[in-house]
């Protein structure tokens, strides 16, 4: 256990320090005293007391083991850690614990890599990866089998593209940056216009245009980049489009869950969640710390604070302040939209109340 | 068409039953005597009709054939199949009209298979699929074209996967599963945790924090598993992500729809429908026979019970009791909704009402 | 700039006609005197000043020259061309900054060519491409790396296939197709049935059915094509399934976002945009000319008119008629919705209203 102590800030352990410890698991999978689990949450000591001897080893939220009832629980643990944020926890020890056997460096024979292209040290390239002209891979990065980058693309040190992964032509991507499988980063933006008005604009009006449909659309070609920053990790079949011209730049750090949408030109800063199937359309900022939650949408040329959250299944159709939370479509402030849907769910005493008043004034009116 | 009675519980033939039928086609399609056509719903009678000589041989919906003026109209036909459930005559009947090539058993040369892979009998692995250490596969397995499978992931016998699916490491896959193009099985789960509280956390409690994004996010490793159970059927271009810790489940005949999302530490039940563009975000489990409409999205930590139908576009907050209808943003029970829906669009009259009892009341104090 | 003046209509070019231009940029980041910048909208004046000598040539819509302040700043411009529609202008103009390496003719060693296929002259194939029995590729048209396409699809001239693209078997393409990365084109639709009522039916009547989860849930087979027309292009991670019998269509000059979904037997009609994330359940048309926002969502079986405009995130569970635009979900026509709105955010002075009414009918009543 002791390996693990220096690993979570502010721990600390008790019992036996050179206990060893084999897994990180479920509390639903300890199988053995060296099956270590997390325990946290309002029913995690009723859990411990319920496994009788089951549990050896643990990491506990330092909270629990402040009740009244905990002492005796935790005594029956040959060895404990005590954390203070168990989740955070849980991100220092899980990196010990990954079951995954390491990439071969080097390069598959299936793989194919087109002229004048550079690999860093210990670069892994599997089977059946293409790779294009010009393409720059950082050290001890990582593509794994039947991923596509086109030619130009430079992709930083330490990196980890998992199968299927497409990455477009002139693509930049910083270091430690995670893109899993059969994601998209740099198609082409999404940008067309007619000779005449057509009902994509007149869409933007509110307005339908009799014969909008007439128009041949024509497309914007797409000349600009996708700029990904470090740290940054893209989830499973999201699509992240270059710029029209200049760039669509992700930040450092941010972190992109599956099926994610982010069209071009938009600017998404540092540290952001944007979870899964949120769309944002184009050319929005996205500022530091805020965090789209499941299906968000964000019309295009709009800026989200630092720090804002917007709740789950919004549209953001309007800017949004730093340090605001946000709530429906539109999106505006979660108080007031939670309050207005309070207020509907009454629309039926309304409806009562205002039959009894109309009632009584006809009577009032008749006693008259 | 009497190798197709056999095929449909509860159905009766009639006419010429040695009647040889080539095709199964939509009634717009018809071209010749051999085409059968399928018959169902209001307009059906009428197509027959103005059909003229063209239609030979159909099935057709038990209720039709009922139908007074439905006589003279089938008597044209040579031979047709009453059934009741129209869908799922076509169930029984369409497997036999497949035109699909059968995949040719045995390995590609292009294929890459690592050290320790078990491949059962009749197993067919297409060119640029890639096979990772120690993977088993079952018997009449197809995997096609690029597709990419991790070491030790364990699959069934009779699976079908579409060309470009991705499959995990240890992801555990039952019996005749089906996994459509670019499908991503057993991606590491959406999860992220600071040293001092973010905004992510904040969003939970529905408020905003300053400095929050000034926190570094810190992966937690997926050290789960994901696990579909006999009979599933995966959409393309979906996402399922495994387990931080223990296993997401996807029991056994579960179908799930194109483009769906299904976050670490899911259960879903069997029998369960999830159509296209759902979003589960985590930990939540979804009872038996669940229908969840498209675009659904579901927040963490949330049981649906059993049977339980959540209409198009809702958004499920809350746990959900068995054989509930619910819906809208927050999912309630749907007649409750859409009552309020109605309510809203009489808004204007309780404005008027209000402004009339308003000015009658002036009238009323003026008179005194 | 002479050559830029006849690729846009109605353009004028003012100064030196023989300027030399290198680059299509973003006014942020021109660099020399040969980079080309597009200035439209509000700010561009402002920019165009505050860039002192940094702007040589530009491309400016008319409006802004015609301002009174715009003579001065006009005439530090080495060249410029003047628009009506800037947008129009650069799809005229940007095809010819295109960066992109030309796709080599011909067919990569790596690629997997099955027996009977047909390609056209300067067919480019590349490397980890599989294609399968029969299939035919009409002149010119690239197919990238690792995508795949199955028997018997036909794919018309000068189309261009991303990698990772999935076309399924008798698929039909036409001609100057592009789809991007991941794409999957004529996957199985999501049909299923069981031979007892199931909770997918009572969900379409709103109802849920206790037992509906028992029925084990059979797959319809689907028999029927996809079929894409000219010009068309499809975004990346975008399914589109093919028909139970009949066909889905997407007819010319449509165009689809990213991550769309389009269930089997829908039909798109001429120049339609479908922006990210729409999804289309199934056997639903939509008229020419239409505009599916973000996030929209269709249920089956609907039509929406031509040039009908529905609003992001709305959703269609209704007819639409021609040249409406619709919001909500259910989607209604705009106005009605956006007004509705307003009237719920006013629902606490109802309240208010409500109880002065009530406070003062009861004086009244008090006072008699």
């Amino acid at each position: 256990m002791s390996d693990l102590v220096s690993r979570v800030p502010d721990s600390q352990i008790h019992g036996d320090a050179g206990h060893r410890v084999d897994r990180l698991v479920h509390p639903a999978e300890v199988r053995g005293p060296h099956d270590l689990c997390l325990l946290m949450g309002k029913g995690a000591l009723g859990l411990l007391k319920a496994g009788g001897g089951k549990f050896s080893c643990a990491v506990i939220e330092r909270q629990l083991a402040d009740a009244p009832e905990s002492g005796a629980v935790l005594d029956g643990l040959t060895a404990y850690l005590l954390v203070d944020r168990p989740r955070y926890a849980l991100a220092c020890l899980s990196p010990m614990f990954r079951q995954r056997s390491q990439p071969v460096a080097g390069v598959h024979p299936s793989a194919v890599i087109e002229d004048g292209v550079v690999l860093g040290e210990d670069v892994s390239i599997a089977a059946g990866v293409w790779i294009g002209e010009g393409v720059k891979i950082g050290d001890r990065s990582v593509v794994m089998a039947n991923a596509s980058i086109c030619e130009q693309a430079e992709i930083g040190e330490d990196c980890l593209f998992y199968p299927g992964v497409y990455v477009g032509h002139r693509v930049q991507i910083g270091k430690r940056v995670i893109v899993h499988a059969n994601a998209s980063l740099g198609g082409d933006g999404f940008a067309f216009d007619s000779a005449q008005p057509n009902s994509a604009e007149a869409a933007r009006e509110v307005r339908a245009i009799s014969g909008g449909g007439s128009q041949r659309l024509e497309r914007i070609e797409s000349l600009g980049r996708l700029r990904i920053e470090d740290d940054v990790e893209v989830g499973a079949c999201t699509a992240i489009d270059r710029a029209t011209l200049g760039e669509t730049v992700i930040e450092r750090g941010t972190k992109i869950d599956n099926l994610v949408q982010i069209g071009h030109g938009n600017r998404v800063g540092k540290d952001v969640l944007l979870c899964a199937q949120v769309g944002l359309a184009g050319s929005s900022k996205i500022g530091d710390g805020a965090v789209l939650a499941g299906q968000v949408g964000v019309v295009d040329h709009r800026v989200i604070g630092a720090n804002s959250v917007i709740m789950a299944k919004s549209g953001v159709t309007k800017d949004v302040p730093a340090d605001q939370v946000c709530y429906g479509m539109p999106a505006r402030p979660a108080r007031d939209v939670l309050r207005e849907h309070v207020w509907v769910t009454r629309l039926d005493r309304v409806f009562k109340r205002l039959a009894a008043l109309e009632a009584r004034l006809e009577d009032t009116s008749d006693s008259h």
